[in-house]
């Protein structure tokens, strides 16, 4: 029992920032409660503050808030209000929902709770009977965040079911079973709303599974549609995978993606085909992973698809969030999806055809020298894992990787969490064993002279993957990142810091010191009571600031 | 594993508060650096808040501090100023030492640090290795606290040892036996240092260990002397035990005392006597079981002893914190030890002979009429737990318990957290079987309109027991007191609050929602770079607030 607690030396925790100004005129009417509609969701962040409907604020995935209460002038002023303590362990990814003063909140290991928005205070709290054993989440036993829509939340569990809670009581109203878990599925991913259908996709690229994404039907829990990321025998693209390496070819779906209700077209990132690196049992371009897929989101066809990375060796899943944004380019207005990639290249996309439009490094990346006019990579020499080890940039945790970007649609600026990374990567032959780690191969990190990982607020201009300004961080951050219409930018570092920038500059402004990391998710806001509050959740396994190895220098002010 | 970690639904923070006021002037002088001597630990809080280097601020336990930045007119500008997450989980009930701006914590299962004061930032971290099995602290994996000498650091164990750590590395000096954990004893006291030893007792009245107070020589980890609790055959207050029943007595002794340098004598309050509830196994008074005992610093004998509670039937453990001060009662000057007891008293003794001068109810009281003359306590009929169960207040956890009161030594006021609370006492036979729980019985709390458990901090006149004022509660609160030559009260309530009272009349000042209990310990204060601060320990089972079940009108403004 000791040991189990020791392993997972974490905790978790929300907190809850208000500025020290006056508290304006402008009173929320947040009050006013009802079902949540669809129509709500889709006109996403609003002025009064009163909500946070869906994962990335709207569906095109901005996590830009129109909130201008808290500014560059009076953010220092900023100071926690209350603190939550999840009473869980495990990294804590949520993304918060918020809609009529409660905060609907998921934490690891698939407990979640309803909290009065102006205390913290508990209003109820759900926890997933989970199995003992056989939980296969490769990388923490996370959750992602929930959906809503109605009277209902939905919520992925770790056993790869998807449940719809009763959102005044936390109450299972339908469970339904997205995969058998103990052949390596489980999910993590926040679901969003598409019309009256919840949209979700399974984890397991580490596990041999063959990944999908799949609508519920919200109000029963029946499943609408499957797309899987691996087409089958017959379907176009199968012949991209040697012999039966399709069935266990990975291609998971674990990070929400974005939706545009116009096109009604849905746009996910795949992961990883499997095994990550030793590549030898699936030749062939290994369609759809590491790829964006459009689908239809009444339909389940696929529309279009890009892939990245095509037979990828380097555990570069394709799983980032996603942004659209109407850009000229070129002189051309374009409906685009904008990708900043692990794999180190930054992409903008038709997002009516998937027809590339522009493609850069925005880190240090050796893989492949650029990306060609007919959208392929062209690949470098020596990035092959093997057996003696070859050093690649990035890493395999990437240039950047599941926590989200965001877009200021004023400014048409892309900001990402930026890491600057390399490893060795070993290749080797790993046999398949149903519900076993299926990698073929692993990174080795090496922190040498010339390879100290470290990390960056990066803004980037989409159209150009031009560099507006960085604010660099002495190690890598897993930190997701918040814009507001004040000209703000919040965010964490690896040092269990939550600071927050100005969004023209880079400069900061302010940071707190939390005592464990904004991990894989990003702050929400929303005013209470006519006050704007910025919300955090706060857990990670141990910081480096917490065990006391980050270099001198760097540390709170 | 996931019951394990859901079992112990807990996490645990530091949170260090500062004023928004301007930074004085009064720097600390606090980073001179050297040994720690016994001079600066007999000395006491000083002005200069440079230090805290025993349990109770003093070796009075006054939890007094002479710091005075913080007012009644500022302390409403109190703001986090950072938080440290422990990464453990479970009660966190260390008092946390000072020096040379380095913070040294102890948390739950062992695990310590020493942080940096400035910024909360881990300098090392300490984790003993427990055994997997049979660890039998009753009633939590706690630890109260370090004890502090020259450059050595000393804190007990849940398997029942005393280490020395290195305070500049945490590294383990010397390691010493209390004794065998599997016959039921553990340790989580925080030693006081007498002169050149170690003072520390042992846990485990619930399972019939035989108690003991003992002294290690802080330089080598030999020991110096051993008191038991329970006397041996031919000796003193040996006859006071039925049969073989003084061999399981109980009489641990888990919480902190008193030392008096001039007379040399420890004041230590002693545990139940086991079986807790059943007691025909153990006729006769019990001796030293719910007494006071004043033991020679030196020999470790006897010099006297009062025994609040002869023949205990309802676990009320003596092991409160006894507080020293010199008062004129009924116009003479005493050398006094004050003891809020867990069984509905208040004592005042004259602690050069253990006299009894003052003794009165504080809560609601029914085992015991009145303190006779002879100070023994008129019993009242119907009040002995039996199979049907008899209904008495206070409850098992009493009227206060292992919390610290505090006393203001310039107006002589004594500050306790109160709970007022009944239960039925059930009470029948049970086998002794070592390492096993020996209790005779339970309690059952009774949630019924007339009782209703409440609490309050209650400011008392030590020489009468005169009520000042009260700060009422909604529920019972477990959070100890420290109170400011500023007339500031800081505690904390059962819904996660910490809060600041005025001390002179109990009005409510400032609170902040830290999402977790202020548990078994206080705050603590001191100056570092000129500006005084508040660090508060944060962690508990889940908060009556967390759950949801507070009553309405009680929670957050």
């Amino acid at each position: 029992m000791r040991q189990a607690i020791i392993r997972l030396v974490q905790v978790a925790a929300l907190l809850s920032f208000v500025g020290a100004a006056t508290v304006l005129a402008q009173q929320s009417s947040g009050a006013a409660g009802g079902l949540v509609t669809f129509q709500e969701i889709l006109e996403g962040l609003k002025e009064d503050g009163s909500k946070w409907l869906t994962f990335g604020g709207n569906f095109a995935n901005h996590r830009f808030s129109p909130l201008t209460q808290i500014t560059p002038d009076n953010v220092n002023r900023l100071q926690p209000q209350w603190t939550f303590q999840t009473a869980t362990v495990g990294n804590f990814e949520t993304t918060t929902l918020l809609r009529d003063n409660v905060l609907y909140v998921t934490g690891p290991l698939n407990v979640a709770w309803a909290l009065d928005a102006r205390s913290g205070r508990q209003i109820w709290r759900y926890r997933r009977e989970l199995p003992l054993t056989g939980l296969t989440a490769c990388c923490g036993l996370v959750n992602r965040g929930f959906g809503i829509l109605g009277d209902k939340l939905f919520m992925t569990t770790l056993d790869a079911h998807l449940l719809a809670l009763d959102a005044k009581t936390g109450a299972v109203v339908w469970d339904a079973t997205l995969e058998d878990y103990r052949t390596g599925y489980a999910a993590t991913i926040a679901p969003i709303i598409a019309k009256d259908k919840v949209i979700v996709g399974v984890a397991g690229g580490e596990y041999g599974i063959r990944g999908f994404l799949e609508a519920y039907d919200a109000n029963t829990g029946k499943r609408a549609w499957r797309f899987y990321t691996i087409p089958g025998p017959g379907e176009p693209g199968h012949n991209t995978w040697s012999g039966d390496s399709w069935k266990t070819g990975g291609a998971g779906i674990w990070v929400t993606g974005a939706y545009d209700p116009e096109l009604n077209l849905l746009y996910y990132g795949t992961g990883n085909p499997g095994p990550d690196y030793h590549s030898g049992s699936r030749e062939g371009d290994n369609l759809y992973s590491d790829s964006i897929v459009a689908v239809d989101a009444d339909s389940g066809k696929l529309r279009w698809h890009y892939q990245f990375t095509p037979h990828d060796v380097h555990d570069y899943d394709s799983t980032q969030v996603p942004i659209l944004a109407d850009l000229t380019i070129n002189g051309q207005a374009r409906k685009t999806v904008m990708f900043a990639n692990r794999n180190g290249f930054f992409y903008t996309l038709d997002r009516t055809n998937g027809r590339l439009l522009v493609a850069k490094t925005y880190v240090n990346t050796t893989w492949a020298k650029e990306i060609d006019a007919q959208g392929r990579p062209i690949l470098l020499p020596g990035q092959t894992p093997d057996e003696k080890g070859e050093f690649t940039c990035p890493d395999a945790l990437g240039a950047t990787n599941f926590w989200q970007p965001s877009f200021d649609p004023r400014t048409q600026v892309f900001y990402v969490t930026a890491r600057e990374a390399c490893a060795t990567f070993f290749g080797y032959e790993t046999p398949f064993v149903p519900g076993q780690r299926f990698t073929g191969g692993a990174q080795q990190l090496v922190n040498r002279a010339d390879n100290r990982p470290s990390g960056a607020i990066r803004a980037l201009d989409p159209k150009t993957v031009e560099l507006k300004w960085e604010f660099k961080l002495p190690t890598p951050s897993r930190a997701g990142i918040l814009t507001t219409a004040s000209n703000l930018l919040f965010s964490g570092d690896n040092e269990g810091n939550i600071f927050a920038l100005d969004s023209r500059n880079g400069k900061q402004l302010w940071r707190y010191q939390m005592g464990a990391n904004l991990h894989g998710t990003s702050p929400i806001t929303y005013m209470v009571d006519g006050r704007q509050h910025i919300l955090v959740p706060s857990g990670t396994t141990l910081t480096a600031w917490a065990l006391g190895d980050v270099p001198r220098g760097t540390g709170q002010n």
